[in-house]
């Protein structure tokens, strides 16, 4: 027996063609790359947007891009990126986004693994460019996103200008209509151990997680929003704040290269920002910049914030100083991203500010469409009383299956490993606890490293520190405390582990100390905890 | 080439497990249809219906009830009628929501028609099923919603009791996994013409429909409100409320058998009520209720009214008194229902409420996921400039393409034509015109029939007045007034036409004016234009 309704497949043109015919003269405006430091924006219409994807696919067409072919990008937040996302998706070939952070040699490898046919780079990065050509014999050509009068003198095979390859073409066209499993866009990410891995999503997937992140427990971004992806679109598709805006029909605003705190501060005024969403750093460089000018926000009401957990002075000063509301997220480029939002439900809405705060520092609760647990070692669900820890499963339609070109399914037992421990209180707010590979795994109970290291460095003579396990003949592993101090600071190993005490279970208590000059750290400045185990490797406790 | 994402059908089972997981203390409080007038209310969480859901799928399976099998209801707004909704949909059978306001003879047909198995009943409707039961051969059992004490005395062959088929089973179930195109639940539409014909959803359309009714510019639902959905689960799901609530992790208060204005009000006040849905009649006995009494609503937020374009005064009236934000939405059963919502834009925040008001008056604007359009007689799309106005044809995820167990598509070109005859203005704001059946189609060009008639009962002297087409040799159709004037006024056909002039283009004057004492209308209390044009068939106008 078959259902009445019709069956329409989800495809991404259908969120561009809504905003340009219910939302036609909602602007995109972007600071453009070519103006460098100057301030200059661009500025058009979802109704203008629409006809340049069109002639951008008519264009890939005349290069041959066929269906499910990829076009790599290394580009700002930016209108000709937007026009990427939609024109390359909306015909069917795949918009790949890397990120041009990467080192080159690690962007070659995706390139090359993504089988990319054309290479479409902001100015930004034409020095860039023009060093990995000789590393891409596959890419035919190589698109300069900007006009002919700002085209860069690179040596690279088949150097294409976007805006005549636009001029070239009709601004008619009817997206074709196929599978909504078919892919749309391709993003690596960025392992810290193998090569990075492609995660393919599909116009099903995107569809899907557009209309999950637009809901008002996660962005509830409507029409009467303003919004600043400062998430770079080259990295998870901007938490999908492209597709959200096209189908929420909100103004989005694009900050191009410029993410110093003046140039952001001047867009979100300049443009009437109700809403933008960012990593921890990013927000860190735009509140000492309004801070140190004693300026204001007019129209900023609310920042999501996640990548790695917001320190709660961010968080605090965002909504006393400045009335923004800070909503953490959570999610992976395993899960398109987004995972879980930290909005109060009714029954917090009378709890104190203190209260409410405790709440707000944790990553949040699963937004429909994504299925979350806890597990033990054994795979055993674990209870939702804010205690017990595990890994942190999830399981969903816009979740990943398998890697790109892999052969094989990611999953255990149909789950996805996020490769985070967590716990969830009774609410249902998740909080993360440890890396799953950090977590320290003694006498068949775990210890999270992140605990104990935080707990160290609220102590006034600790600059930073690490925790790490280390092998233990009888527990398995045990927690050592590597510790920097303070310039100046003198801190005995007697004085620190009595700093821990009534602060831990007495079981948790690291088995010693050592103090170093520095910690080893990654590019990001997460700390490296494998070159630590690697550094402490047979390290010999006292206890062993 | 695959995507990378899992391949998990979008089911109804998801909703209930996300509430009962992520808000399982979240309550579902409802008015008893045992306890009559008395105010008594069942109170539970989404927890608990989640283990009486799966107590009810193991009952069906007792019962023999197969996948894809329909399971009648007659039915008030109540948690067992919840129940139905998930347990009998999670296990894959459809359930078939029955309005109890239809003739008898249109309920027999309509549970014939589907099949139904079983049909479980409310015991208001006790005495019906009673009268009903004989012309039900293919009926198996009549389930009354209710416990054992409560248990009708009518004769009815198979009479069983609900609460004792649940206390039979186990809560235990996992519910099963299906292709997402399969159906879920049915409702016949209540047709003018002909038999009523079946709208079948699927658990896919209606988990689309679920995302877009929650969005934020829709019914912008969260966990954070309190909703009374008025608008009835009898008739296209409750507008997709007991789904949505499901997802958001919204409180829902279920209003039974007690419609009245201080039942209402009592729900409103005792629950915290937030949000609310219905049609323009509840409203009015709402409102009379409130005003006469002297009370406020002390959480009352925002209504959506739908079903028939509400009354400007009463916008007016739950604005400006009550300080409750009216929304305009517009649908059909052959959409879920959710077509439009009208919800300003970021332009409109600064105008004055009175332009406010003009916009808040149409039905709204597309919400993501319908597609819509205007179009002339030839099927050629007509501009969005508020004044052209033509048939209006839907295209989505979540709309009819045929009615149950009809061979053919009811779709032309692949687009649903609603039967309204509507505007659309620059900013996609739609309003409707006429029905399709009734506009007057005068030298190629249309006359809204309802435009007139509003004219017309704005005379002193006019208690009612409706307009129909009547042939022309050289015009094809030309309007014909019909008045019933006010008791004890006097108006002659020229004053009555005098009353146009300035208001209407001149080719839109009626071409005469004929007085009655009365104009024939539905049930529901619409003018019965079929009647009218019968009566008036071959009537001759003075221009002919």
């Amino acid at each position: 027996m078959l259902s009445s309704m019709m069956q329409r497949p989800l495809l991404i043109s259908s969120l561009l063609e809504h905003a340009a015919h219910w939302h036609g003269d909602t602007e995109i405006v972007s600071r453009t790359v070519e103006s460098g430091t100057d301030y200059q924006v661009h500025r058009y219409t979802y109704a203008d947007a629409l006809r340049r994807c069109k002639q951008l696919a008519n264009a890939m067409s005349r290069l041959g891009v066929k269906r499910g072919e990829r076009i790599g990008t290394l580009a700002w937040n930016g209108y000709r990126h937007f026009e990427l996302y939609y024109g390359v998706s909306g015909m069917g070939a795949v918009i790949h986004t890397i990120n041009p952070r990467l080192f080159p040699e690690q962007i070659a490898y995706i390139a090359n693994h993504a089988e990319d046919q054309y290479l479409c780079f902001d100015l930004t990065f034409a020095p860039l460019v023009e060093k990995l050509a000789p590393s891409l014999p596959g890419v035919k050509g190589f698109i300069a996103m900007t006009d002919r009068a700002h085209m860069p003198a690179i040596n690279v095979p088949n150097l294409l200008c976007y805006e005549d390859l636009l001029s070239a073409e009709s601004d008619q066209l009817v997206w074709p209509a196929f599978d909504e499993t078919t892919p749309s866009s391709l993003c690596y990410t960025s392992g810290t151990t193998g090569n990075p891995k492609g995660v393919m999503y599909s116009h099903r997937s995107t569809l899907i997680h557009t209309y999950g992140v637009m809901s008002p427990d996660a962005f509830c971004l409507s029409s009467r929003d303003v919004v600043l992806p400062v998430v770079p679109m080259f990295h998870v598709n901007a938490w999908g704040l492209p597709y959200v805006c096209a189908a929420a029909g909100a103004k989005m605003v694009m900050p191009g290269a410029a993410l110093d705190g003046a140039s952001l501060h001047r867009l979100f005024e300049e443009e009437g920002v109700t809403m933008s969403a960012g990593v921890p750093t990013v927000w860190m460089g735009l509140l000492n910049y309004v801070k140190s000018n004693n300026l204001k926000f007019s129209t900023f009401k609310e920042t999501v914030i996640g990548g790695s957990a917001c320190p709660p002075a961010m968080i605090e000063s965002f909504e006393r100083d400045f009335g923004v509301t800070v909503v953490h997220a959570w999610g992976m480029s395993e899960m398109s991203p987004l995972g879980t939002m930290c909005r109060l439900k009714a029954k917090h809405l009378k709890l104190s500010p203190t209260e409410q705060f405790a709440i707000k520092i944790k990553q949040g609760r699963a937004v429909f469409g994504v299925e979350l647990k806890i597990v033990d070692g054994d795979g055993k669900a674990l209870p939702h009383d804010g205690k017990a820890f595990g890994d942190l499963m999830v399981r969903g339609p816009w979740i990943v299956d398998q890697y790109f070109k892999e052969e094989r399914s990611a999953l255990r037992d149909g789950w996805f490993a996020t490769g985070d421990v967590a716990t969830i209180d009774a609410d249902g707010f998740m909080q993360i606890t440890d890396r799953s590979k950090d977590v320290i795994k003694s006498g068949g109970e775990w210890i999270s490293s992140i605990d104990l290291e935080n707990i160290a460095v609220a102590h006034p003579s600790v600059m930073e520190a690490g925790v790490i396990g280390v092998a233990h003949p009888k527990w398995d592993e045990r927690p050592l405390l590597i510790v920097v101090k303070k310039q100046g600071a003198e801190i005995s190993r007697e004085e620190m582990l009595k700093f821990f005490e009534g602060k831990i279970a007495k079981w948790w208590m690291p088995d010693d100390v050592v103090f170093v000059d520095q910690l080893p750290h990654t590019a990001t400045g997460k700390l490296l905890k494998t070159k630590m185990r690697e550094e402490f490797k047979g390290y010999k406790l006292p206890t062993a």
